[in-house]
């Protein structure tokens, strides 16, 4: 059902998921799922919880923005598992759970006695997720790994950067949220299967075997050269057509250029490029009317183009390449990003009101659900919802919490 | 169900996905539904289909590896929608669907006729969901975009490269899979839902939008230190404490890099570092005990690892970390991981044996139910299932699409 606010809080309603996991990989995976509109339960250790609450921290005290980023609606419980009744209850919480996810070391949640095994006891119909950094089945299964290593051991970082150069890691972090989204598809599709049968489910994602799915162009390429893919820098590592790259723009700062793409499937791509840039005398010349001519001819067509996008600022350059037809698009940073008002207006980004951290201004789950990105919710204090979540799921009342953070297990 | 092989073919079982996707943004997310069991009907014009199957064509009269990869486990039917008679059976099509999903330029849908409003009048259950380059609403609504275009406008390309170079576009592509994946699970919490209630529900994904998702601890490195997130090569964009980047190892070709990094929640990392490189007379060490300390020390310290990882390949310097408990991966490219033995042992590689191009070793989805990856089956051949669907769904015999292939309808 869609709210008033026509957000799809509703479209996940009623589901139950028990949320093990720290850092990113993980909660990026169940962040997605509650903006969804499932129920989902942090379990965080009473002392200072999910690690990434004190990553990149702005102010003594505060949680981190990182941690907002990665947390927004949920519940947050806090319980010490290393405690008997802590682990009784989170074991009582899985039996009342639909889904299970975790992306603790490797073997660590079967340390705790929370492994499939264990939980599948309490609840055949679980549905029960794991991040690994490396498959079970792999010789490294029993690594560590964080974003960069998974990006290093993926693939990733070696058709990133320029060809003379060493490899780069890219930014976005693929080896986190890109593993997250992928678990977050299959635990929907068990759910869904679920809804009709009650069956329960292992799933088992590893982070470098997911950065093979972001690459697949470059194994394409690969299939065709018989060659590993390259790095090429702003071009395209799967060869294709100049134009296409990044052209300078006034003023000349670090992220001041344009990206220019022509289109093999259109040829009229050119032909509008070479009207906007002054070059009509160039329209039909041989040297250049087709894709194969423009290879041999790279350099001389990069620099007539930066002839004119030096001319622009990279906001001009792009509205008036896109005017005319030309897949154009400016090099923006997170700062521009972060100001221009579109995002906010559309819902992609939202402001929320933090208790500890007052307003921020932040990306929302960016697929529209009848027009509307789903409503950001703040990402919760520390064990803010025990006596919620510990009453509604398993029947505690306020004074058996009380007792429960006296003996430390909250 | 599991089927006997262990596989998820399953999950979406029943499913039906009426597929007018091409290229990569809208085929990667059809597919990965796929994967999941989902009965994925892509409709091609009857001519030459998704011009992707002519992307990095390897060999003339065959699909390329790009079509292959993007589009396995799904029917291929074909229809002519510029005839009324194609209109009219795309609809009928569409009608029968649950899903019903297109990524072609802004405004094609509508001027087809096959816009939400027209969709939903013959269908009011049916979800549907687009993948725009540039989201309604945004100043540039109207434009073109492909990856490269969304990784330089949705921030990826600010906070990929070297700090002091020009921004580089990574080699995996985010603006086309990256927001597949996400417009995936939207569907899917559209589906469970509509498993309950039978509603329908617009979806719309722009590929812009979706690349703030991905750079979102760039969002959180901004929102702490006031200024617009940086390029920092392989090191980290956001931070963190040295060591953290890729250290040259014999014999020093193009991807000849381990990547170290050593947690900032772990300082036992950085004294089992220590005594891996030989220099346990460091431990203690004011100099360098203290992720700060370390900070103003990194060049020194990026050295003496270095020399080091010069006496290794990337491999054994792998395993040799690894084996201390040290976060670290080689850089690997995609010909070592096309032919590293345990993607194909573990299913995360899975060779086809494809009608016309022969045996392709490709990865398949990445999540493991039950142990194992769902089976890959081979992209359809153009039109291949155009008996086969037009009988289950609309109930047409042999010789109606007979009929229709002579009208030149399909």
């Amino acid at each position: 059902m869609l709210d008033a606010h026509g957000t799809a809080t509703g479209c996940l309603a009623g589901v139950r998921i028990l949320d093990l996991t720290q850092f990113e990989a993980g909660p990026s995976c169940t962040e997605a799922l509650a903006w969804l509109g499932a129920e989902v339960v942090k379990v965080e250790n009473p002392k200072s919880g999910d690690p990434g609450r004190g990553s990149f921290r702005s102010k003594p005290g505060q949680d981190s923005w990182y941690f907002l980023l990665f947390n927004a609606n949920k519940k947050s419980i806090t319980l010490n598992l290393k405690s008997p009744r802590g682990l009784e209850l989170v074991t009582e919480l899985a039996s009342k759970a639909d889904v299970f996810v975790e992306n603790f070391a490797p073997g660590a949640i079967e340390r705790l006695g929370l492994g499939y095994d264990a939980i599948r006891k309490v609840n055949p119909g679980i549905i029960y997720a794991q991040v690994k950094g490396f498959g079970t089945g792999s010789p490294y299964e029993n690594n560590l790994a964080f974003d960069m290593i998974a990006q290093a051991c993926g693939g990733i970082m070696s058709v990133s950067g320029e060809s003379d150069r060493p490899p780069v890691k890219p930014g976005a972090t693929l080896g986190d949220t890109g593993t997250g989204m992928l678990l977050a598809i299959s635990v929907l599709g068990a759910l869904y299967r679920r809804k009709g049968t009650g069956q329960g489910e292992r799933l088992e994602v590893a982070m470098q075997d997911a950065m093979l799915h972001y690459i697949r162009v470059c194994f394409a390429a690969q299939a065709a050269t018989g060659k590993p893919a390259v790095r090429a820098g702003a071009k395209l590592a799967s060869g294709g057509n100049p134009p296409a790259g990044i052209y300078p723009c006034k003023p000349g700062g670090a992220n001041d250029y344009v990206y220019i793409y022509t289109s093999r499937a259109n040829p009229a791509h050119w032909h509008h490029l070479l009207e906007v840039i002054g070059r009509q005398d160039l329209i039909g010349n041989p040297q250049y009317e087709t894709g194969l001519a423009r290879v041999e001819h790279e350099p001389e067509i990069d620099e007539m183009i930066s002839v004119w996008t030096r001319r622009h600022d990279k906001n001009e350059a792009m509205r008036i390449l896109g005017a005319a037809g030309i897949p154009a698009g400016a090099v923006l940073d997170t700062g521009e990003l972060q100001n221009d008002p579109s995002f906010e207006q559309r819902g992609i980004m939202q402001t929320i009101e933090h208790r500890t951290c007052g307003p921020f201004k932040m990306p929302a789950w960016p697929v529209r659900h009848g027009g509307t990105p789903p409503t950001v919710k703040p990402a919760p204090l520390l064990g803010e919802h025990n006596d919620d979540v510990l009453g509604a799921w398993l029947g505690l009342n306020e004074d058996d919490v009380k007792g429960l953070r006296k003996e430390g297990v909250v």
